[in-house]
């Protein structure tokens, strides 16, 4: 069975010694009394809850799966799930990061995305319960009539009714331009719905006694495609205007998927059969309104990643170190043993390197992405909240894709250290990359995420929001670059800056001729910037770290930052120069394929 | 539900066309007879078995799994294994490539390789039922005695008894030197075995009335570590002298794993209380004996991983070409429908085309291999005997970890394509994701081929076997060198074969004043090895086609071929570039990290 022991060293390091996040609060009038003890009493709280709750469930509920009961179209979830929710209600966690108007606590949102890190670390199938019912806290918050919030977010908040997204039918996932689903008005200001929806996460269970599911549908006047979506909030139990359930509302659950992972999440094919539903946000506007739930969902689908890349580090390190097989090849290391612990040798350390890297730099990422929204929301200068929305806008395909494909390299690597035994499920590693599998594919694919990032955050606005990032990565530069012992973090990605301007100006032009030439580039590219964001990230952790040993710290954990950083530049960054070659290969090598594909 | 057309136009290309194998066969007297005709028919025959009778169980197999009975220790298949098994057996096709003096049809190996191939894509868990019966054919017929030979050989060339390999122990996987299990001698010159097997694949079932194991154990006097293991048959019944079955062995099925994939074969824990065994081959000298049989099961799991590439990028071609979603970057391509069919996207076609030239290279590579092991063991000429052997013995280690590694990332590509139904089971590409993962692990986890190729095959002869590779891509130079139409396929592999040159000296200096150099170099070089193998096989596939176009044919075929390996050497093959500078990181950056490993 594998454990799990919640990395709040590392947490820690980044908040309080490398983006210093009590410092910053001071600047928002909401956070401004949140200090360094606040927030590390709150995050052990919730590694607790993580390993001792949600994260012994995690095994039994894979091979328990969830199941629907086609008489009733009730779904009951694995053995300890619903239990398990109710302590992570009792315990206040729903609320974390919610608005104090409806009951929550009114925490950073640094704080909340360190929670789910853990949280997804223990089991990300369980956790998408809770997570996606914030998903529809944030969009019914940000988009909602006051009298819908009224009624819904309180309960939201608490964790009492949980909710969910349902935006994919059969025939459109991506393109949500082709959805069916039709809204009528009732003369009551309400809607009645109608429709298929497939693949929606947490869609039914018995954890909460409501369900308040956030559904896209067309209304009869909506123009076609994209632009004629509206979005709806439609509770499985109707709420009466005292907040108490009412009667059914017909909207069922109609099949349980059977999956590669994820197996105690319930991913529902959900029957709307003229359902009441009422309107969130403006007519046609559904796409935009639901675009808030999905921004936070892709940077809550990297957290997924980071979670399982952590686990399966940790497991793989034990494992490394406790079996016995084979010599060293420079010499016997174990002497008193009949064979040398597997961690002596060097590819051994790549394998496990490689998750621990693409986890810390991951954790970097997050942690820097969440103080960002954290600024963009409630900074006091309009500059620094404009100029952290765009951020945090460029940042989020790259944490969705680059954290989730780092995610299966990670867990990947860690289940071959385990040999044939990783294969075997009771070793619980396997899980970890059949789990992280999904993380690839929903919330748009790692594709879409691609041109996202390429066509429309760094092409369709001329370069613009790169730059900004591309003036922290010279600020480094400049500050560090006559520090010899920064160079090795720093000469690199003052090369890929530079590359990168270059890089990028080739493809707009190569675009404007021809705009497969950005599809044709974009997956390369995104990784490209990817490792620039981590260049960056890892050679402010080195600063960090060569500057505590300056100071005389003989902490190890400062020597293993510096040693995990030089591993990343010397055998993963690396990558970029074949994806800069591979991405200038252009799109005619695949465009001219027919015979090939045929 | 997948579907699956065997591959017999490019099996036959490849055969025909590229190696021109009946031209070879002229050459060895046991083949003399094979001619293309023959070849055709039995190809056509081995994918109607694949495709028919093991492809439709290959879900339904999965779901399903094996059951063992505590009580009897015996094991139930999947519906539908055991007759499947005994058409296989009824169609001759165990005994295709087996010995005429055993009842074998004495085919060449090609043919038997690419029966393998099919048999693969249809059903890899099955396939491994009669793969390590033939198995342990091969290690029985290369070192059993006469009496062992006549008594089992013509039961598993027949196909009426099966094999297995029993050689990993809790304790022990790669460092088979730790194994403990013991063969006591008897006065009858038998032998009592007892001991502890984990991993056994297809180590029990109900698909044959005897399985014959071929255990690891150690006499009494052995000197420790791999120099004091023997091999010995085991079987599940004793064989009475006239070779009716005789009363039960006590080698037991004491459990079964539940594993992340190939789940209709039963992997096996064998319990052995005091068995019967016979010796095969000398004292002590097991290990030797079974590298026959590891050596056949490497290129084996190369074939797993080739079939399911293959089987996975077809499917995925289909959904591509069905799936609308979205429209063109470039403009609409199919106006009469709501959305354009995805195969338009550059990225999608980029998923595709990684998967169809690794299965294609994968092939050629596959075949290439087959007809040297034919020469290694039938050629007229005892050079090119010699010759043979030592490129095989060279590209084993490549077949096993290059194909699996490639297989892993084309078969996740492939499921890729099918966005959100890709994660879904009854798709049948995620079962294609999982049961490629183990080819990644056993027969050697891809780690120890890296050792073996760097460490033994190419350092450990001083680069003599490369360098016989390296005059095969030199005449290819040579013979291409002034052709125009040839220069986009043999510059990277004339510039990469004299780099190559230069990389393993470097590191072959570097490994003696450190061997962790080697360990820490070794899994890049294994894959910078397989593109200039494949890149090899690239240009011989595109000269073979430029010449059938210059000569008038307009079968699309040879322009997908060139477009394949144009994309192959545009986006594949020059991840090269990045895995040297990787692997000239050197082993300081792996292992100067304990404080990072803590």
């Amino acid at each position: 069975m594998p454990s799990y022991n919640p990395p709040l060293r590392d947490m820690q390091f980044l908040m309080h010694e490398v983006f210093k996040v009590t410092e910053a609060y001071q600047q928002m009038p909401k956070h401004a009394d949140v200090d360094a003890d606040t927030v590390n009493a709150v995050l052990e709280e919730a590694g607790k809850f993580a390993a001792n709750v949600t994260f012994p469930l995690n095994i039994s509920g894979d091979e328990e799966g969830c199941h629907l009961d086609q008489a009733t179209h009730e779904v009951t979830t694995p053995k300890g799930y619903k239990q398990a929710y109710q302590q992570f209600v009792d315990g206040g966690w729903p609320a974390l990061s919610c608005d104090p108007e409806y009951g929550g606590q009114g925490l950073p949102f640094v704080m909340n995305s360190a929670l789910y890190e853990m949280l997804n670390s223990a089991n990300q199938a369980w956790t998408m319960y809770p997570g996606l019912s914030h998903g529809a806290y944030e969009a019914l918050h940000a988009h909602g009539s006051d009298e819908l919030k009224a009624l819904y977010l309180p309960k939201l908040t608490s964790g009492e009714w949980t909710g969910t997204m349902c935006l994919t039918e059969p025939h459109c996932g991506t393109d949500l331009g082709l959805l069916a689903t039709r809204a009528e008005p009732q003369a009551d200001g309400s809607y009645e719905i109608t429709g298929n929806k497939i693949f929606i996460s947490a869609g039914e269970h018995d954890m909460a006694p409501n369900i308040v599911h956030l559904v896209l549908a067309r209304l009869p006047d909506a123009p076609v495609g994209s632009k004629g979506i509206s979005l709806f909030v439609v509770p499985k139990y109707k709420v009466n205007a005292d907040g108490t359930l009412g009667e059914r509302n017909p909207i069922y659950c109609g099949g349980l998927e059977h999956k590669m992972g994820i197996k105690s999440n319930a991913t529902a094919q959900i029957v709307i059969e003229e359902a009441v539903g009422h309107m969130v946000g403006q007519p046609n506007k559904g796409l935009q309104a639901m675009f808030v739930m999905m921004n936070a969902a892709r940077l809550g689908v990297g957290n997924q990643s980071l979670g399982l890349t952590e686990v399966a580090y940790q497991n793989a390190l034990a494992y490394a170190k406790d079996r016995l097989q084979m010599r060293s090849l420079s010499g016997v290391k174990a002497k008193d043993k009949p064979a040398d612990p597997i961690i002596v040798h060097p590819d051994v350390r790549r394998m496990l390197l490689t998750a621990k890297a693409y986890a810390e730099g991951g954790r970097a990422l997050s942690t820097f992405c969440a103080l960002l929204i954290d600024k963009e929301l409630n900074h006091g200068d309009e500059k620094v909240r404009a100029d952290s929305a765009e951020l945090v806008a460029l940042l989020t395909p790259i944490v969705k894709a680059f954290l989730t494909d780092n995610g299966w390299i990670a867990t990947t690597a860690c289940q071959q250290v385990f040999g044939g035994h990783g294969f075997i499920k009771e070793w619980g590693m396997e899980q970890f990359v059949r789990d992280n599998r999904i993380n690839m594919i929903y919330e748009g694919t790692n594709g879409v995420q691609a041109l996202d990032l390429l066509g429309r955050k760094v092409l369709g606005n001329q370069g613009a929001s790169l730059k900004k990032f591309g003036k922290l990565v010279a600020q480094l530069v400049e500050e560090e670059g006559v520090n010899e012992r920064m160079a090795e973090f720093i000469n690199p990605i003052a090369y890929l800056g530079e590359q990168m301007t270059k890089f990028t100006t080739e493809i707009g032009f190569k675009g404007m001729q021809n705009p497969d030439e950005v599809g044709a580039a974009s997956v390369d590219y995104l990784r490209v910037a990817g490792h620039l964001v981590f260049g960056y990230l890892f050679a402010r952790m080195a600063q960090v770290a060569l500057r505590e040993i300056a100071g005389g710290s003989t902490d190890p954990f400062y020597q293993g930052k510096l040693q995990t950083a030089r591993f990343y530049f010397a055998k993963l960054f690396l990558e970029t120069a074949t994806l800069m070659r591979t991405a200038r290969a252009g799109s005619q090598v695949l465009m001219d394929t027919d015979a090939a594909l045929a």
